[in-house]
């Protein structure tokens, strides 16, 4: 009876740690993979979406690359409004029957409430990370920032690491190529996605990861222990150097 | 400018020859490949939501194994709701704040959206079989005889080919394995998923693929050459023999 006791206890008290061990680190985490697996299945369907639409207007599905705009133009304007706007008289594609057009047209709708969702998400992603890591997520933004935090697997190894292993996160493939073949070294993995490196020429590339990611060691610091904010600081910084 | 009619008069004609070369197999093919395209990619959506999901309620994600079923669930019952029919007192579980939660069940509608699509378009898939094949649809149902269709590319190469080729669509891989290395051959391909198949004992599913195979293939050139409908007859012979 007493071990009974003790047995139930001990599980309560197991069960009550695992619910509080789940913090922000591992909603972010869910959250960015979310994006990322979002951005994989549209593009699945909008392929597929290209393709069975190029039966009834081909020459739109090439005319129009960005695949949000693909799937907007196709759900808002007709086929005859389209060629209209191509200044195209003929059609290579089929005159479909009204229903087979509304089935192309239903996928589109279901490719577009994907897109919705993912910004959604992003907005989302942004709310968790400022009130997470306000500072890492003022320097980087917060899809970067949450793909450094997913690479780490925590604020806590974040705040720990070397800034160049922040700069490498990302670009693990490039790097072990390099250590194993003496390849180039890489850059930079996900910061490069960075407005600041992402303008630079290839040159100051290098640099520029360097710099940034030592503010961003910085920052998850700060994130980490709680300290004063210092993010838009070391963000003006950057931009005033290489900006 | 007798040269200039000319060539916009081949043009012209070419345009219209492709417009009119779209027939009922193509739509099919982009119906049934995008049926496959949405089960793929939901399937990667739902690993996800059962992932973050299980951050908010582990014991239910574990307790429910079917995917339409889970995401259903998740949205129309509260946590609660669902620990009480587990009749489970304490989750391991995080207690989330709404908005985290919000988030989760965002995702899981989009998820339940795709599963509606599907249904659409299996329902699609029925209308313009029906109307391009009825006899093979007949005899193995819309979506195993679009996949067959999908396989031999058109109505025409289905009605041509031999009845053992339609047994062992969709089997390529064990039957080349079996060619090479003499390793058994495979019995059935798409058609193992006809109901009388599914359910034979492992005995008979080769014999029973065979005759299927065999009325397939009479209900495919019935179809092709448009003659009397035969597709239930075939599918009542076989019903009675193996059913």
């Amino acid at each position: 009876m007493e071990w009974q006791r003790l047995r139930e206890k001990a599980f309560t008290t197991t069960k009550e740690a695992l619910a509080a061990s789940v913090n922000d680190n591992h909603l972010i985490i869910q959250a960015v993979a979310s994006m990322e697996d979002l951005d994989r299945t549209s593009n699945t369907l909008i392929k597929r979406l290209r393709e069975w639409y190029s039966l009834y207007g081909p020459e739109f599905s090439h005319a129009v690359t960005d695949n949000e705009a693909f799937t907007r133009r196709v759900l808002e304007k007709s086929k005859q409004e389209q060629l209209q706007e191509l200044q195209c008289k003929q059609s290579m594609g089929a005159d479909l029957q009204e229903q087979d057009v509304q089935e192309m047209l239903a996928l589109a709708g279901m490719i577009r409430a994907m897109h919705e969702e993912r910004a959604r998400l992003e907005r989302y992603l942004e709310t968790i990370m400022q009130r997470h890591c306000p500072n890492i997520t003022a320097i980087a933004g917060p899809t970067i920032a949450a793909r450094l935090l997913q690479e780490a697997g925590s604020l806590r190894q974040l705040a720990i690491i070397q800034a160049s292993t922040i700069q490498m996160y990302g670009a693990e493939k490039a790097l072990f190529r390099h250590l194993k073949t003496g390849a180039k070294p890489p850059k930079h993995g996900h910061i490069i996605n960075h407005p600041l490196i992402a303008k630079a020429q290839a040159k100051d590339k290098g640099k520029i990861a360097r710099a940034l990611a030592d503010k961003l060691s910085i920052a998850a610091k700060v994130d980490y222990f709680k300290g004063d904010p210092i993010g838009d600081e070391l963000r003006k910084a950057l931009e005033e150097r290489f900006g």
